[in-house]
C-alpha cells in the first residue's frame, strides 16, 4: 500500500490532495493502533512544571556552556545547514519565494544604491529548520496541553511561539546508524531501532547525557537538493521505540539528515508521523530537521560543540537556522 | 534643514517620497563633499584578493574561535537580537507579515494537528540585521568591484549573496559611548568621534585587535519599538572619521544598537550613509544593526565571546539575525 | 462607550487588539440583543435551492440584461471603483503591496524589456470590494448552512468561493440618502431608517424591482483616501431595519461608498455588523463596499446599467472589482 | 533547433536558466533579423499625442457604448475568463498563491465569523490577463517613448500604470481561425497568416472596424489547466505580419487563447515575442491572452457585446481580468 506519512511539518496539501490519506489509513484497522498519545495526566504539567512554555530548552544552562566549549580542540567550524534557495525540497505548497527588489539609487553626492530582497515563505518549516511547540498538537492540545484555539491567533501564536526557544550551545552527537550498519544510506523506509541507537554508540565509544543534541545521521541527506521527489516521499528515521528511548536521555533536542527525523510512512499504517507527539508534543524536545551531515561524517566528528540560535519569530511555530559544529 | 538620510538599508520608499531628498541635498552645495569613495584601483582587488566575496569574513579562523572560547568564564548567555515582530520600526515600505495558517488535522489514530506560518518580509533588512555586501554599492559597484547589473537577477545575487557569510565566532567588543559621555542615550543625531571611541576604550581598559566584532553602545536602542517614529528618523552613531579609523582596525563587523551603525542624518548634508559605502563597498566589512544591548550595559560587560550565524539566504543581501553574548 | 465594530471583511487584527472588543460587549447586557440570526430552518435551505452556492447571483438571467441595456442612452461610462494603491484606507492588519520586480532585457535582437509586479494582498477584501458568502457565518454556518469547517482548506473554500458568482449585468439605483437628508455626508455613526430609503427613492421617483444592484450614498466615501482614520472609525450606513426591508425587495447586491455598507457600530453595542449576517448568511445578497459614489452624485444619476464582473478567485472569499455605471 | 521564446508576459526565470536563450538566438544568424522597432520618430510622438498614456484605450467613446449594446439581443452572458486557480499554467517563477486565513469569530452576541484570504501573486500577468504598456518595452523605451527608468520606482509605474485603462465596452469579434483551416487546434508554432485572417473573416461575414476587440481563436487553450507543459512550451498564434496588418485595422485590443497571442517562438529564431512589441511599444494597442474561448466556439458566436474592465492596480503592468461576451 503506497501511503504518504504527512511530513512533520503539515504535509497539509499533500494530504488533502490524495484522498485516501486524509481520510486516514486506507484499510480498515485490524488491530489497535501500536502507539497513541498518553493520557493527560501523564503528560500534564510537563517535568518543567505547569504553564512552562521552553520544554527541553529549560536545559540550557551555563554549565552546560562550560562543559561544552572544553570540547572545542581545533576551532574548526563546520556547517550544519543547507544553503535556503530553489532547489530545497519542499512539503506540499510550501514555498521559498525571493523577489530581489529594483535597486534604488540613492541621490546625494556619494551615489550610495541599495538592494533588498522580499522573502515569501512558511519560513519557519522550509530548508534546515527547527520545530517549536506551537508546530504540532494531538487534537487540541500541544506541549503542556496549551490549546491551539486558545493560543492561535491570525499572527501567530499567543504562547509557545519559537521565541522562546533559547541559544543552544551543548554537546552535539551525531549517532552515524547509516555507518553502524555498512551503509551509505538507510533504507528508504528503514525504522531505526534502539539497537541501532546503542550499537552505534558503543562503536563511537560515547554514551548519552541530558541536554545533548542527539544528532542521527540516515544517509537521506544524499538526496537533498538532488532528487527532492524521493527524498520527500519516504525516509528512513526513527521510530516509536527508538524515540522514546532517546526521550528518557533528556536531549535538549533530536536532528536528522532526513526532513521529518523519524521514519516515513511510519510501520504502523495507523500512525502519522507519531515521534512528532512523542517529542513536540508530550516531552517538550525540540525537533531539527534537514540537516547537512556530509562533512561530519566525512570527517569522523561524533563528539562536538553545537551552536544554534532559532530566529526569535514571535508566535511562530519554527525557525529555519544556521546550526555548526565545532571541534 | 530637516533631511532624512536615507536608511542603512535602502530607505528608498521614504526618500522617494520627498522629493527635496531624492533629488538630493536641498541646496546647492557651497563646498565640496567631505567624502567620496576611493578611486577603484584603492579598492579593488581588496586586500582578499580579486574575485573574493567574503570579505572580513576571511578573518573568521580556527585560532580566533580558539581564542574566543576561552573568554568564556561563566557560560552565561545574553541575547543581542530583538523579538521579531509587528511592533519594529520599519524603514519605508518594508514589512514583517507573519500569517499563521489554518491548522491541518491529519487524519490518522494519533490525530496530529500542524501548524505553520507564512511570513512576508524583506527578511534580510529587518529586525537585528546582518548586511551582506549585496546590499550596498557606490553607483553600479559593489565591494570588490562587483557590478550590480552583472550580479544580481529577479531571484537574487548570483555573487555576494549572504551564504558567503561564515559563521562568527570572535572576540565582541562593546564600546559604550553613551557609558563614556555619561548619557544614557547619545543626541538625536550625534556624531560619535575617534576620541569617544578611544576614550571608552581605554576607560574600559580595552584595545582593539583583527577579527573583533566591534559593538557600539548609544543607548538610541531605547527607543526600539516604544518610539519608532523618532528611532528611525535620525540616530546618533559614528561617521566617516570613526569609521575609517576602526576600519583600520580590522574587524569582522560593525554593530550598534541603533538602525545604521552610522550617524543619520550626516552632519554633510550631501553625504547619504557614507559609512555603508567604507564598511561594505570599500573594506568589506559588514555590518549588524538594531542590536539589543540594555542587558549588556546593565551587566557591564565590554569584552565577550561573539556567536551568530547568519542564514544561508542564496543571493540574499542580508539576513535577520540572532546574535549572542556569551562570558 | 467607544466601541469599534469590526469591520464588514473581519476587522480580526483591530478588535483582537482591544480587548473589550474581542470580549464582546463592554458592559454587561441590560437588555436582549435587537436582532439575532434566524433559526436554521428559517434560513435552509435557501430559497434558491438546498445547495445552492449563488444566492441572488440565481437573479442575473438574460432578460435582466436586455432590460438594463435599454437604460444606456448616452452610452457614458462612470467608474465606481477607487484606484487600488497604498493610500486605500485597510482595516486591521489588511495589506496591499506592489513590489516591481527587476526589469527582464530578453537577449534577442527585438531587444523586448519585461516588467512585472509581485502583489501581495488580501485581493478579495482591500480597495472597493465584493462580498461572497464564504466571507462571513454565523458561529461555524454561512449561507445555506454550509459549514466552515466542512468547506474551508488553507487554499481556499471547497463550497461558496468567489468564483461562483454571476457577471452583474442589471439596473443600478442609487439612493442618495445624503442628498435626501440635505447633506454632503451623514453623521459618523448616523443608521440609515426604512424612511430615509422610502423618501429619498420617491424624491427619485424611483421604485426597486427585483435584481436591482442598491447603491446607497452616505458620502462617507468623501473621506476615503483623505482621512483613513476617520474613514474606518465609523460610519453612517443600514441598520437592521433598513436592511430586512432592501433584502424583502430582492436585491442582487447592496452598495456603499462606506467600508461595510452597514452603520458602525450598531446602535445596539451586543451588536458586531448584523447586516453582514442579514445579507450574506440568512438572505444570500452579495455586499460591494468602497464604492466612489462622488461622479454619479455630481451628475444626479440614479439609475443606470450596472456592470461588474468579479475575479473568479478559486475558493474565495471575495474579490477587488471594478464596477461602472453605463447610462 | 529547440528555442524557448520567452512568453508575453516576461519569462525571465525560465530564459535566464537556459544559457542560450539567455545569450540570443543559438546560431549565429546569417541573415538580418526579419523585423525590427521602428525608428524613433516614426513611434513617437503616438497618434494619441505626446504624453498619452492610453494608447487604443482612447477608442473608447460613447458612441461605441451605444453601438455596442445594439449587438445584444438575447441577453446570454459568455465567461471569457479562466478561473484563476492553482492548476492554471504559469511562466518562469510566477505564483498564484492562496492561504486562507484562520476564521475570526467576533465576540459579539451575532456570532458573526470572518474569513478572508492572503494571495500572493504576480496579479497582472497570471491567468486570463491583460496587458498595459508598462508591461513591455524596447530597450529603455515603453508606449509613446516612455523610459523605463524614468518611470519606475519599487512600487509600480509612475506612468503607464494600468490603472489608465478605460472600461472596454465594444465590439468583440472571434475570428477563428482554427475552425477555418478545418482543425480543433493549430500546430504547436503554427504562424497565423494575414489570409487565414481574412479568410476566416470573409466566412464568417464579418469585417474589422475601428475599437474591435479583436480575439483569435487558436484552439491552443483546450491544453490550458490540462497539458500545462505543452501549453506553455509553444503556441500558434499570429506573426509579425498579421499582426501589422490587424493593427492598421485600429482595434482597442488583441486577445486570444493562447499565452502571448503571438506565436511563439517565433520563426524567426532572431526574435523574441515581436507582436509584443508591435501592439503595445509601437501601436498602443492592448493584449489579452489565456482567453476561455470553448463555448463561444461552440456556439458559433463571432460578433458579440464585450465587457471588460480591469483592475485599477496603481502603476500596475497589466491585470488579471474576467471579460465577458454579451450577446
Amino acid at each position: 500500500m503506497k501511503r504518504i506519512a504527512c511530513c512533520s511539518a503539515a504535509l497539509g496539501a499533500l494530504v488533502a490532495a490524495t484522498a485516501a490519506e486524509a481520510q486516514g489509513p486506507a484499510q480498515a484497522p485490524t488491530q489497535a493502533p501500536t502507539w497513541s498519545v498518553p493520557a493527560e495526566n501523564q503528560r500534564c504539567p510537563s517535568k518543567w512544571g505547569a504553564g512552562d512554555e521552553r520544554g527541553s530548552g529549560n536545559l540550557m544552562k551555563p554549565q552546560v556552556v562550560l562543559d561544552t566549549v572544553k570540547l572545542i580542540k581545533t576551532g574548526e567550524v563546520i556547517d550544519l545547514a543547507h544553503v535556503l534557495g530553489g532547489t530545497m525540497p519542499f512539503f506540499g505548497t510550501r514555498r521559498f519565494d525571493i523577489h530581489l527588489k529594483r535597486t534604488f539609487m540613492n541621490a546625494f553626492s556619494n551615489e550610495r544604491g541599495s538592494n533588498e530582497e522580499m522573502v515569501l515563505s512558511e519560513i519557519g518549516q522550509v530548508g534546515t529548520q527547527f520545530d517549536g511547540f506551537a508546530h504540532q498538537s494531538w487534537r487540541n492540545q500541544h506541549y503542556n496541553c496549551f490549546k491551539t484555539d486558545e493560543i492561535s491567533s491570525r499572527g501567530g501564536f499567543t504562547k509557545l511561539g519559537v521565541e522562546n526557544a533559547p541559544a543552544f550551545i551543548t554537546r552535539g552527537v551525531l549517532i552515524d546508524v547509516a555507518g553502524f550498519k555498512g551503509v551509505e544510506m538507510l533504507g528508504d523506509s528503514y525504522e531505526i531501532t534502539v539497537d541501532d541507537l546503542q550499537g552505534a554508540l558503543k562503536k563511537q565509544n560515547l554514551t548519552l547525557k541530558p541536554a545533548d543534541a542527539v544528532i542521527i545521521h540516515t544517509g537521506w541527506g544524499k538526496l537533498y537538493g538532488k532528487d527532492n521527489a524521493r527524498f520527500v516521499k519516504s525516509c528512513p528515521g526513527i521510530g516509536v521505540k527508538a524515540a522514546e528511548w532517546l526521550a528518557s536521555q533528556s536531549p535538549v533536542l533530536l536532528g536528522s539528515d532526513n526532513w521529518p527525523v523519524e521514519v516515513a510512512p511510519n510501520p504502523d499504517p495507523q500512525l502519522s508521523l507519531p515521534v512528532h507527539q512523542i517529542a513536540l508534543v508530550v516531552n517538550g524536545i525540540h525537533l531539527l530537521e534537514n540537516l547537512k551531515l556530509d562533512e561530519m561524517v566525512a570527517k569522523n566528528v561524533h563528539e562536538f560543540a553545537f551552536f544554534m540560535v532559532p530566529l526569535k519569530l514571535k508566535g511562530g511555530t519554527g525557525s529555519t537556522v544556521s546550526p555548526i559544529a565545532v571541534r
